[in-house]
């Protein structure tokens, strides 16, 4: 659907990817994909009403790290041979500057098209792929190896959710290190970056501490 | 409720509290004090199960600014004549140099005991007050004019979001001057001050934007 937004997009489409944005593991109006599909709406004249929900964006909460206190939310994306981004590196070190804490959320690909097809017109998928919370961490801890002074270390406290919302979500709290070596079964999973802590946060995050 | 929390707490009035939540204008754990009753009901082995709503720290995502680009979240209390704190001054300019948008949560005063009643150990409550978009921007351009540099003026984009949710919602788009002078309706109300916007973001305003 992503892949639409950018090209045409026919009243059809358009009404049938509103009506299917209940189903999707991404918040109505987070993210401009979806302001996008609100402003044509509009201008074509049709009606917009939006009827807000959970989403992973306050439901983090529930790992005891105040909402009030997170910084700018980033977006970490599979690296490929040839592409490895690192624009969030930077909002985690503002982050962290102020005290605040970061949430990852984690690349999901879905309908992506193979590199094949694209060449020969045709519509062939690569696999769903959703990233894990160690896939992100090894990512991580590659950016922070090339800078000087790095903005965390793999002793750096984190908070890793899984499926949550869910009846078998998983929350484990602990150094980059320690996540590194569990596995949190199957997708969503999504990352937060601690920054300063408030005592009550610590309690909470006891809960959920690491035990190796 | 939040003045039992720093007091004792019973069993039943943690039950009735945890059973009352859903009604409440905040989100669950959000704050310090929803997590102080998580940890206090744990450690007297109350099993406790959060079940995820919707919130206005992801609701405010109808005007079209994206949640991704919001700072830390501010709560703007009601000054008095010999309290007027400004400490959430210094996050809105941390939030702005950033170019991130800041959400403003506004005061809310229910089921304050008068000044009279904690002399005389009687239980009477002043009336409910909720703080207007027109009184928190008053104060925040109070607090701007005693610094030298302002990290904001009254000519600062704006959003003001009042009743958020329901059919009556109202959301404009202004400076600061320009909210001033428009009347919101009843409770609840907030306010969200832009950093750097996108131009989707902008268009997405322009459906809200002030006619003044």
């Amino acid at each position: 659907m992503r892949k639409g937004l950018h090209g045409s997009l026919h009243f059809t489409s358009l009404l049938r990817s509103l009506l299917t944005w209940p189903l999707q593991p991404r918040k109505i109006l987070r993210a401009t994909t979806h302001t996008d599909l609100v402003v044509r709406a509009k201008k074509m004249g049709v009606e917009v009403k939006i009827v807000h929900n959970a989403s992973v964006m306050n439901a983090v909460g529930i790992c005891g790290l105040q909402l009030y206190r997170y910084g700018e939310t980033v977006s970490i994306p599979f690296f490929t041979d040839t592409w490895r981004p690192d624009s969030f590196y930077e909002k985690i070190r503002e982050n962290r500057n102020l005290g605040l804490h970061t949430l990852c959320l984690l690349d999901i690909r879905v309908k992506e098209p193979t590199l094949e097809s694209l060449c020969r017109g045709r519509k062939d998928y690569e696999p769903p792929r959703y990233m894990t919370i160690n896939t992100a961490i090894e990512q991580l801890l590659e950016i922070a190896q090339t800078r000087e002074e790095s903005a965390y270390t793999e002793d750096t406290e984190c908070v890793g959710l899984a499926r949550i919302g869910s009846e078998d979500q998983m929350v484990v709290a602990g150094t980059m290190k320690q996540l590194l070596l569990i596995d949190f079964g199957a997708p969503l999973h999504c990352l937060v970056i601690t920054g300063k802590t408030h005592p009550l946060e610590e309690e909470m995050l006891d809960f959920y501490r690491c035990r190796t």
